[in-house]
């Protein structure tokens, strides 16, 4: 089986657009806000948008299952209060939601977080309660910049952090530390904000000692780990400066990369630097990098051929990488689908 | 010969730091500010900080020639207004290019520039102008975000930045695109917002269309480009989207990376991805990772073993990464080395 532990609703129908412009302009004129009940999104609306996007590329490609998650560009955290933020986040969940049940076979969700800077993450907990109860969620979307780009926030190794941290480790749930769009004109948010976003928590992480107060706390950090793997010696070294053990054991027990770079010596060096057991296959597919690569001939984001391809992986390496791993840093995925029998 | 484009003076005498933190205390408290006279170093304590540090490492690794800059994480160009920064920047311009008056043949000096958040860039001219006349500088230091990790500046191809642009072409000099101490808790210095800095400014020159403006401004990307060599899919893929040219054409005639990437997989990926046109060595040495590697048992900070170890370089290729590149790309180091008969 390959589960792409990597993917959002890109492409959801206009009327989820319209409904957010309505609440962001109520945000300044209370007239203008929009009930929930006014969006409506037919069962049919939401199956045309994936069988014409996200599954029939996931067929295309040989994929079998994606988390699936609300769209990280669009959680905007920065938008509005708590109130904004908490309704946003439950319509987001909730689409989800029924796009997995539509195709359970395909679709397991993870639940974005109403988080609104500067407010307590204990906020958060009840939606996310909800969407691991009612939901079925395995995984949710941690943002360390809740602010959109100017990192007001405080590390991710903070005890402002811990409310969360404790309730993933009562559910067992792994976060992909993920940020939203970017509201600083010096980031474009999927070429610099979201790589930063990746490099400042890895960073965070071998700075403080999170895992000794979580050890069973897991975090994916997305698109290969930002800059992470290619600067793996800067990091190993700076972790020896601070004095730190050595990245093996002071983070990968805890920390896992996905698979989400754009091009085969990306791949290549990923799967060089970074031990097997932390490497997650994902695409974040119809994305940020949707244009097909004029070198290859295929999609940028059609991760699974540089997988396929690298010759740093042996066939029980990538049943690891494509299932395994996902298997064991998700505990809520694997007793899903043992639960099918798969 | 080897050229490494990218050492600061990371070792000067104590004296500079504590007339540094009397600025500072000066600040708030004017009848604490120091003259710039009461800063006394004297030319063997220069001698003795370069003989048993950098030039004993570069004898030691077979380096001939380092552009030589004040410490980028001591700019700190947040701190105090443009007087402050002004009377820094000059002290600091002044004691590197004493250490190349004493080491004419090791040392050629870059200059670091008195930006100041918010302050028109046209201020920090005289200075410059003063770098390349009095002392001979053949690059500058440019930090993209002066205010230390905030980045309230706009980007880097916005007008804001054209003052600069237009005395480095009239100078025919590079700069390199560094940033200086983040002091925003979320970045640690070297191991988040230097990396990142190198990032974002790749992505705001792709975002853009600076060189059509100035076709002759050529910029350094220390770090071996950030996350950007990594991630070079998701940039051609972005520039794609964003109906920019190639990046070979829109960016590859004026970008260059540094090879300041502490293990030899991440120089593998540098020389694999980049053109070797693009790719000047340098070691950032007694820099951010100043210890030795246990994997290797050498230095971290060593890039000139990767170099030699890498696979991807021709002999004639290494010319162009040690020696060709670095003439071509500074043009007034050429010319130095020149007169110099070299």
């Amino acid at each position: 089986m390959i589960i792409d532990v990597h993917g959002h609703y890109t492409t959801a129908p206009k009327a989820l657009e319209a409904w957010r412009n309505r609440q962001i302009a109520g945000i300044t004129d209370p007239s203008a806000r929009p009930k929930v009940s006014e969006l409506v999104i037919t069962d049919d609306e939401l199956r045309e948008t994936i069988e014409t996007n996200q599954l029939k590329q996931m067929k295309a490609r040989g994929l079998d299952l994606t988390i699936f998650s609300p769209r990280a560009s669009f959680m905007a955290h920065h938008i509005g209060d708590f109130q904004v933020s908490s309704t946003w986040a439950a319509i987001c969940n909730e689409l989800c939601a029924r796009v997995c049940r539509l195709f359970p076979d395909h679709f397991i969700p993870a639940a974005m977080l109403p988080q609104s800077p500067g407010v307590s993450l204990a906020t958060c907990l009840p939606e996310l309660d909800r969407c691991v109860r009612e939901y079925g969620a395995v995984a949710v979307n941690l943002n360390p910049d809740p602010s959109g780009g100017h990192w007001t926030s405080p590390p991710l190794t903070d005890r402002h952090w811990y409310p969360i941290y404790e309730r993933l480790c009562e559910h067992d749930l792994p976060a992909m530390i993920h940020v939203s769009t970017s509201c600083n004109p010096a980031f474009h948010t999927t070429g610099a904000h979201y790589i930063n976003a990746d490099t400042t928590a890895f960073m965070q992480l071998i700075q403080g000692d999170l895992f000794k107060d979580f050890p069973t706390l897991r975090f994916v950090i997305p698109h290969g780990g930002g800059a992470a793997p290619y600067h793996w010696g800067r990091y190993r070294g700076l972790a020896q400066e601070l004095k730190k053990p050595l990245l093996k054991d002071h983070l990968l027990n805890n920390v896992f990369f996905d698979t989400c770079v754009y091009h085969q010596p990306g791949i290549d060096l990923l799967t060089k630097v970074i031990p097997v057991d932390n490497i997650l296959f994902a695409s974040e597919m119809i994305g940020a990098v949707k244009g097909i690569d004029p070198e290859t001939g295929h999609n940028y984001d059609d991760t699974k051929r540089y997988i396929e391809a690298t010759l740093n992986l042996s066939e029980a390496d990538r049943y690891k990488v494509y299932e395994g791993n996902a298997r064991r840093v998700y505990p809520r995925l694997d007793a899903a689908l043992n639960t099918k029998g798969k």
